[in-house]
């Protein structure tokens, strides 16, 4: 099998200006690439979890956009080279905010997606004043803006993550035990991940850690994504189920836990997958220290703490059906689902951007 | 489809002198009432989780004993009819001594297992020596001394797990919100469970209770077995995954944790389904009272304190193929798997036995 090691998460199909992504529910069995063109593909693959990680989404939005926005383009030319008016940017306008909300309805919690939108919005209206300022309007100047604002997201994405790695990496020593939840790893961005960004940095210097991964119930990212990626790339890996977490704190095997954040409050309380807020409280009650890895758009300043941050409730079948095969619960038993929780700030050591070790009183305001 | 409550979990077929169970490896999709005759069926049935909970452990290990007993009474008929000898009591109690310890070796962390086979083996003892010293040696009366203690076991468990309900309802009020972890219900019992007897009695009194259930991986008992005896019940149940129960917890839904236990050190530590001690961490971090309901049999006085209690180990493949079905972890990926892990007494609030409401420092040979 292919290792998933040599694929970018996220990228533009230059070729056929498409969004292509790892379909990350066919996970570890099958790598699939996909290539998505049309708003609804991209909002469902975003919905599905066929791309997920709060940073990965951003990416995606982004060259999602781009790729919606050229589609936009050519509706809006054809219809200026049926009638009389030139390319009307009124319009383009019109359809590209409807889209740029559309995806941003596909996942309620995760920042970086509207982050991303905005950037790209914040993009667009710049390059189509420019644009509309220049005699005869032209779409290509503004598609072009756009596809450079969605590269430049991606790479930023990357050097973000590997910075980020080399502050979480001033953290651990060698022989280390890390636990981590979920996927905040490759898979979760374009490269390195965040919360595995250390792992990876650490695997480079031959540290020798021990890594633990939490399977991450419902959904599975811990044993389907995070411990298929870092097994991919040579690390010692054990899963063990959620539950299990507390037991192995209290054996001694864990130094560390560095896990992922959706969406961090102007307080430090930290959105992450369900579960996150389970294992910050045992850490603290082993007194171990525990970490949140993510980049400085993943930083909220308009939530003032994470009563105010909406959590996304999914379906009770993720639950009841082990992975959609055989059910596993009787018909009609209420399940609570809820995507994420809330770390109060409280629970957490530390938080690791790319521009440093954040600590309480979090402000985020400055560089550290 | 037929309501588990409409058969005992354990029972003995008095018609063809066999072991009848639940096969609860297939609930909640099918009730299958299985008839077990062999020891290396009785092994597998508990071993395979087939029957699982400690106090149904015990009782289909007496019952079982009993079945076997007439089997090795059978064959050394058999031989005494060739022979000349008449029936071979120190043959029919090496045979005897052997199969207990070969079912003992079934489940190593269940106490109720060799607590139950100790008190057929006392019977069993005292019956030969009765019946050795009358002249012709005849088993029957040592059959029935082993088929009235199987019976006396299984009695005493329906009216202890009656008391521990009655106990533990003092600690609850109407409307409450009551969280459990595993199966420590009717199927884990012969009637009314352990930790789910005073739902079932708060049930009979119209309290009203909203019942939590942990699923449980990684076999989820908590799915499969909890939400399905408790819905069958006509109880307000609703299910979530295990990582969910801080988030749940903090959202003041919990105003109780009742668990059951495996086996309960003298100093109060208690060993129960992997998950529990981190359900009582999270309980304690967030003041939610954590109980532990276990009959008297479960209280191992010659284990000082939860260190010395052997944990089992089980296999990786229940970690990572769900449910048998579809691999969901990479290949040769290491898992931590422990069956069940302890509760620290300090996290525990009280424990519940048919003798009353005990609490630390705890001394289980006094009466409360």
């Amino acid at each position: 099998m292919d290792s998933i090691l040599d694929y970018d998460t996220v990228e533009l199909n230059e070729e056929d200006r498409s969004l292509r992504i790892i379909d990350q529910t066919l996970l570890p069995g099958r790598i699939e690439i996909i290539d998505l063109t049309t708003p609804g593909e991209i909002w469902d693959a975003i919905y599905k979890l066929k791309v997920r990680g709060a940073p990965a989404i951003g990416v995606a939005a982004a060259i999602g956009m781009y790729v919606i926005s050229v589609r936009i383009a050519q509706t809006c030319a054809d219809n200026a080279a049926s009638g009389a008016t030139g390319f009307d940017f009124g319009r383009f306008c019109r359809e590209f905010k409807k889209q740029k909300e559309y995806l941003n309805s596909s996942r309620p919690t995760a920042v970086n997606l509207s982050w991303a939108l905005n950037c790209m919005d914040r993009v667009c209206r710049e390059a189509v004043e420019k644009g509309s300022a220049n005699g005869i309007p032209d779409p290509e100047p503004v598609l072009e803006a756009l596809r450079s604002e969605a590269l430049r997201i991606r790479d930023e994405d990357v050097a973000t993550c590997r910075r980020i790695g080399e502050n979480g990496l001033t953290l651990i020593g060698p022989g280390d035990g890390v636990l981590t939840h979920c996927n905040a790893g490759q898979l979760a961005t374009v490269r390195y991940g965040t919360a595995t960004a250390p792992m990876y940095l650490a695997h480079e210097r031959n540290y020798g850690l021990r890594i633990y991964c939490d399977e991450t119930r419902p959904l599975l990212q811990g044993a389907r994504l995070t411990a298929y990626e870092l097994s991919s790339a040579g690390m010692d890996v054990t899963l063990l189920c959620d539950n299990m977490a507390a037991s192995l704190m209290k054996s001694g095997a864990i130094n560390a836990v560095f896990v992922g954040a959706d969406r961090i409050a102007a307080n430090g309380d930290a959105a992450n997958k369900i579960g996150t807020m389970g294992v910050a409280t045992l850490a603290k009650a082993y007194g171990i220290p525990f970490y949140v890895c993510a980049p400085m758009s993943t930083v909220d300043p308009s939530t003032p703490d994470g009563d105010h941050i909406v959590i996304e409730q999914r379906p009770a079948s993720e639950v009841t059906e082990m992975w959609y095969t055989e059910r596993m619960a009787p018909e009609g038993v209420k399940v609570y689902n809820p995507a994420f929780d809330v770390t109060d700030h409280s629970l957490i050591t530390a938080i690791i951007t790319e521009r440093g070790v954040h600590r309480a009183p979090y402000d985020f305001t400055k560089e550290q």
